[in-house]
């Protein structure tokens, strides 16, 4: 409690808010020397800059529209390319009600914990998730139930039991919120039988799916599989996209489709919130797609990330297989995670900074603490093959030191 | 209640929403033939599109960080230029962490909400005042104890026994919300006198304030008022401003100024809400500042809204003295608020439409609904004078038919 005025009168929420250990790791990975799997950033390499901001004669000839207060759905030329983009992964082409843009992906979640969370609301989640969404659905009231994970995405076989014993403790589930593709952190991809399991139980028991989705376009092997959205016969799915990972997060553009009620009520918390994302950005964003480079430049994107990922297939396998750490290939998004066994994550964290090299250990992505305290997710998309090798040969002596006992 | 599993599961807060009668206005403006008195846009022909999207050589170079994420804080070479410029205002450069940028001041605002109020808390506000920040205000639970207003802004005077009202009630007033220049939707400004006396006030009281600015730099005539913050000796101001006035809407760009324990948590929090706001349009717009756009730019659009505020003054007089219609003319700012007197602002409001001229009344503005059902905010920088003639006339012929008992 310090002595300013404000500082006197701060809400609940900022006084019971826990310290950030991805805070003070990135606070720590800008200093030079350091390695830093520790983001979610994309290289920037891949990013199209000549395509994206072309010349600027055909934006100066929407100026005076673009620099205006936009819609609060957004660039209505933007969201029907996306509807139609999308139509093989969401089964059919949603309507221009039926989606709305979002000041990135991030601001999809927090709209919808405004939409349906109230204190002491239960969400069913993944365990571990995507940590920024813990952390603004709590800023809401949630609290949440997990669904535990294996190589094949969240275990949908035990969600009846789990919804069952929610509801017999006299509450309603209000949503189940699902990375299905190369999840953040775990990595795995959802089966394409518990897809279709999902959205049956979704149906049976009445509690939607929040199916977000940043990663699924970045694949590097096998095939696309469909959206839990496109199983989804009762209209029960919202699905959640970004052009953070698939152009560029500068845009920060997010989308959100699905039922237009709902869509209408997230525009209305939209407005309360920001007014409306940036027309300028979403114009220059559906030139690029309009002009086909959205589909011509992903491949640029994802073949740099494989080289990437199989550097780090074979770092790892040579620096940290013979320590005894384990892992399952990720086929595709930003991120591997390690199984470190015996050796607690947090520890070795900071063991690691030590080394200069930067991760995130479990705990923050964990709701059930119990579980963690041996995983590590590390990125794979921003650094070059040779710092990657580096920056596992240097994660492989934290983890020696740590079992020699120093 | 629906049937769709999302809309069973509603929040308390969309099911306690009251529909805003803007929204439903703001739809039925964009029907040919209206003219719209009703929101608070600039006007497209002051947009200086050429100077800000020059050509793309500049921002090419800056491509592959600007298409990044951004920090959270904003682009530290437009907040370092906005201290710069912001100086006279103030009273002296904040430094880099006393500022941040905001997706938009409305985004001050939802922030501000989250790191200060609670269910329950009080917020001290003018009344009336600008409608979405008792909207945000209110969904983050906050309820409000109000100052009157008159031509000089807030009176206060009464600010230390509604202080020690709140206390006495066991209460502690979170905040004191005031717009000072031009106020939204009143037109007032508050005497340098009181300025000063706020800044006292506060400090006595140990009461923070909140001084949002988005129009102080539009000004018609007289000189530029110091501002609360340059007054304020103990640190309790925090200033929002944002180039949604005096550049454009469309850059999504607002800031706040203030102690930095403040600006660290309003971090923490943007962070849950939207990560960060997009580094492309901060750099489009530092490109503009730096390149003396922004002050030599100003006196077009001052000049553009000068020339329709006194198109307005005069068809005002012309059309609605007659009718007993009262104002006070605005110094500044983008509205009228007209005092119609005996008539029944809601009503008039529905009855200009049918004669196709939008305003809005001011209930949604009220806090003490008693207040009001007398005046009408109406917007004079959109239209251009002749547009702005034909409109008035309209207003002035539902006024006639109300009173003729139509």
């Amino acid at each position: 409690m310090g002595g300013n005025a404000w500082e006197q009168n701060y809400s609940q929420k900022v006084k019971t808010l826990r310290p950030s250990p991805i805070r003070e790791i990135l606070n720590v990975v800008k200093q030079p020397g350091m390695i830093s799997f520790a983001g979610g950033m994309p290289a920037p390499e891949v990013f199209p800059v000549d395509e994206f901001f072309l010349d600027s004669t055909m934006i100066k000839a929407q100026g005076a529209e673009i620099m205006q207060y936009g819609t609060t759905e957004g660039d209505p030329r933007l969201r029907k390319f996306l509807a139609e983009w999308q139509e093989p992964r969401l089964g059919r082409v949603v309507n221009d009600k039926e989606m709305i843009l979002t000041t990135g992906s991030q601001q999809a979640l927090d709209l919808l914990g405004w939409v349906m969370i109230d204190p002491g609301s239960v969400v069913i989640t993944e365990d571990p998730t995507y940590l920024s969404a813990l952390s603004v659905f709590v800023n809401h009231g949630a609290s949440f139930v997990t669904v535990p994970m294996d190589e094949h995405g969240m275990v949908v076989e035990k969600l009846p039991q789990t919804i069952e014993k929610i509801r017999a403790e006299g509450k309603s589930p209000k949503f189940i919120y699902t990375i299905v593709n190369f999840q953040n952190p775990a990595g795995a991809t959802m089966s394409v039988e518990r897809r279709q399991q999902l959205a049956e139980i979704s149906e049976r028991y009445g509690v939607p799916i929040l199916e977000d989705d940043p990663y699924g376009y970045i694949r590097y092997d096998g095939e696309h599989l469909p959206s839990v959205f496109s199983f989804d016969k009762a209209g029960n799915t919202i699905y959640a996209g970004s052009f953070s990972k698939i152009l560029s997060p500068g845009t920060r553009i997010g989308w959100v489709c699905g039922n237009e009620n709902v869509i209408r009520q997230l525009a209305i918390f939209k407005q309360f919130t920001d007014l409306c994302s940036s027309p300028i950005t979403q114009a220059l964003a559906y030139e690029y797609c309009k002009n086909g480079y959205l589909d011509s430049h992903l491949p640029v994107i994802i073949d740099n990330y494989r080289v990437k990922r199989d550097a780090m297939e074979k770092s790892l396998i040579k620096h940290l297989t013979p320590l005894g750490v384990t892992w399952v290939k990720p086929e595709g998004g930003f991120f591997y995670w390690l199984d470190f066994g015996g050796i607690n994550a947090s520890l070795l964290a900071k063991k690691a900074l030590e080394k200069q090299v930067a991760f995130i250990p479990d705990e923050p992505f964990c709701v059930q603490k119990e579980l963690g305290e041996r995983f590590g997710r590390v990125n794979f998309t921003y650094s070059q093959p040779d710092v990657i090798d580096e920056g596992v040969r240097r994660l492989a002596e934290a983890i020696s030191e740590i079992k020699a006992g120093h």
